[in-house]
């Protein structure tokens, strides 16, 4: 078998142990599962050759962009090849009449959008890491912008993608909108790699506003924090971004870089529009939260003044060590519908507290979408299992609320025991849909759906 | 079989004549091809128990809303039960904090319109014809302000269906977004009826904007009135509808309508937003119609006189008989990428010339779609076939320019046969999700799906 691979992608397949636990997921506390095997493609022709190869001998095959996500998405828990599609990074075309693009699967966000800055445009999905756009449409990725902008369900026009038996089919169009046909590019957007694997993307692309603004609003209460986000979206305030970050993540951040900002809920947020309309905004925004508890509003135009104002913000992924910079870091995320989210968070900050866990948010509150981040000594068994119980309990509090277990971060490995309980008997629908397309159960197995159940259907992964 | 129907739904089964030809399309010119029996839901255990019928006696099932579908969509050209749902009609729940809603599947937008209104709320979908919701989700309706607000696909959060085998399964979910399992509800969104029957559906509610504005701008050039559209979408310009209407449909609406408006390519233009903002985006748009050949412009932000400047638009639909009374007419749409439009559209008038054909054009230009009515006397057997031949060709253009057969109108019967150049391999990955969801066959047969291509996978409808 890696005799038939080697042949097809000459030097381009490894077994070496590094390359191997280099793609093996270690980001988060799944403990890496490397693949047999590491093959890497440059062409459609090479992923229909990998996958043929995969289904002739049974054998697990797992997509890999740039081994960002944290669920153990990449993992290869029963090996077999990991398709590694970095090296298919060209942008093949992009339309500024159209405000569209075609890219291959392993270009990066911030590759596409140094690509795009000269002609005004960018592509607004930002889930923080410089991910690949193929993965990013996989894990059906979003972040900061998409209270504004939409996550990658709402901004892939159309997408080629290898199936489990090497056909290759394109899939949604270039058109803004369609009603012919069954949304397969829907379908794909969001499966992580186990219906099929993304080898290209059409994406939709927006205009550099003509000014920004942020502001910077630090409240007394959390539930201040989330009602005037909340208030802003209701009366269509067309917010940019607008984060959430409590008390316990100022203070990481203050001691991180060197701030002195007040430790109580803050809101950071962005205003695009035109130079009158962000200011009137900027406004709206601050009457908004003087009703809610509001402290200070810190506003800003001016580029250099609106990364200062952020910067507690952007530089929360990397300050949560420092409240104890020995641990690890477990990022989890849910989402709930507004009413709920301060709320679930309130209620998540008091789990954190009983389990005697040091644990912060961070927010896309706009789409009642938040990420705890908790540290902890992997060594220590009892921690740990406080924290898994934290984790298991917060995505049953948000299923219990009418929200989902995952906003962003996708199930891949770590949740999928949480499905049964959000979808029930469609669950079932997935595992038939699951068959249909991938009836040997070669894409990356072990991903999204549970085992089945004893309902005679055969387990799938 | 029926009379386990009527036991099941006593009084609520019919046999009728006048019933049943109420129930086949006749909006347009397919044919209509009426049930055997038109059975009534009231609740979705209603809906169970005429599935297993269905399924059991492998009889056809077309899931019925208003029947205002345009493209044949509840035809029954294989006979069969269709399944009423217009008495699925309760609003269950309108949640003002998270701006969302939950409906039976035979709410009407204007029913669900007028609950919300003295909430500040609406919802924006608008396909013209006072349509089902639950229709809408299965054909993927859009309509004039899709560009701003999206189509079904974007509006929908969850919904609940019942599949072919009579599960319930309950899809999407309340959160603004998850990154959880296959999005089903994207999948059933747009299936028109061949996958499951969507019975209740969890809607996105917008805020009633502030301020409303509307303009209208003739020019002297349809790609003027092209050019400025693509031009204020690329500019961000948050436009809330932008009609094109062709001078043709100017004359008609001229003549129906008693008004006087220049007989030449005419935008109709609304803008949402603070009072500041709407006037600002009046501002700009008249600026960039300016460099692209505008004739005059007329706005306002008074209601009645918004009616008074958008009542060409607003009676089109009624207006294109007045140009021959005694024709019938087609209504066929095609969407494409917007730097292709004023090609399209100025191609498709002259193959309407070159035809012999009087039809007329109306456009949600800020999506790239185009709808063309084309007048024509059914009797005449040679101008219906030049009718079907210029519709044909159109599907095709669109599909050759990167388009789409249909923006919004759907497949039904109509557009079967463009499928196959639209999505080329794709179809066959539709025929699996429809025979792994329906394998009897049993959802709307004949709609969406060509005769299985000799490819062993057998006929699925």
């Amino acid at each position: 078998m890696l005799a038939e691979l080697r042949a097809r992608l000459p030097d381009r397949v490894s077994t070496a142990k590094a390359v191997r636990l280099q793609h093996a997921n270690a980001l988060t506390w799944h403990a890496p599962e490397p693949p047999d095997a590491v093959a890497y493609a440059t062409s459609i022709d090479d992923v229909v050759a990998v996958v043929r190869t995969c289904a002739a001998h049974r054998l697990p095959l797992v997509a890999f962009g740039t081994g960002t996500s944290l669920e153990g998405q990449v993992n290869a828990p029963a090996g077999g090849i990991c398709l590694d599609l970095s090296r298919m990074n060209r942008v093949l075309a992009v339309r500024p009449d159209d405000m569209d693009c075609t890219v291959e699967a392993g270009v990066t966000r911030l590759q596409l959008n140094a690509d795009l800055r000269d002609r005004g445009l960018f592509f607004p999905v930002d889930p923080g890491a410089d991910a690949s756009l193929g993965g990013m449409a996989a894990t059906r990725a979003s972040g900061t912008n998409a209270v504004r902008y939409g996550t990658m369900r709402e901004n892939v026009l159309a997408l080629t993608a290898v199936l489990a038996d090497g056909r290759v089919i394109r899939t949604g169009g270039r058109a803004r909108k369609s009603a012919a046909g069954y949304d397969l590019a829907r379908l794909l957007v969001g499966s992580e790699g186990t219906l099929g694997i993304i080898v290209d993307l059409t994406l939709r692309l927006h205009g550099i506003p003509e000014a920004i603004a942020a502001a910077r609003c630090p409240f007394r209460t959390l539930a201040g924090a989330c009602a005037t986000a909340i208030g802003a979206i209701q009366s269509g305030l067309p917010l940019a971004r607008v984060e959430l970050l409590d008390e316990v993540q100022i203070r990481a951040t203050n001691r991180h870089s060197g701030l002195d900002l007040p430790e109580t809920p803050t809101l950071f947020v962005e205003f695009h529009g035109s130079p009158a309309g962000v200011e009137e905004q900027a406004e709206t925004f601050r009457g908004l939260a003087e009703d809610n508890d509001l402290l200070a509003f810190d506003w800003t135009r001016d580029a250099e003044e609106r990364s200062r104002l952020w910067k507690a913000r952007n530089d929360a992924a990397w300050a949560s060590l420092s409240l104890r910079p020995a641990a690890k870091v477990v990022a989890t995320d849910v989402c709930v519908p507004l009413s709920r989210l301060a709320e679930c968070v309130l209620a998540s900050k008091a789990d954190l507290a009983a389990r005697g866990l040091l644990g912060m948010v961070v927010g896309h509150v706009g789409d009642g979408n938040f990420h705890v981040a908790v540290l902890f000594d992997p060594a220590d068994r009892d921690e740990s299992a406080r924290v898994k119980g934290f984790c298991a309990d917060l995505a049953l509090r948000a299923i219990a609320m009418d929200g989902t277990c995952t906003g962003e971060h996708g199930i891949g490995q770590g949740k999928v025991e949480y499905l049964a309980a959000e979808f029930g008997d469609a669950l079932d629908t997935m595992r038939d849909l699951k068959r249909a397309l991938d009836p040997l159960g070669i894409l990356n197995p072990g991903k999204i759906l549970p085992p089945a159940r004893a309902t005679g259907l055969g387990a799938l992964s």
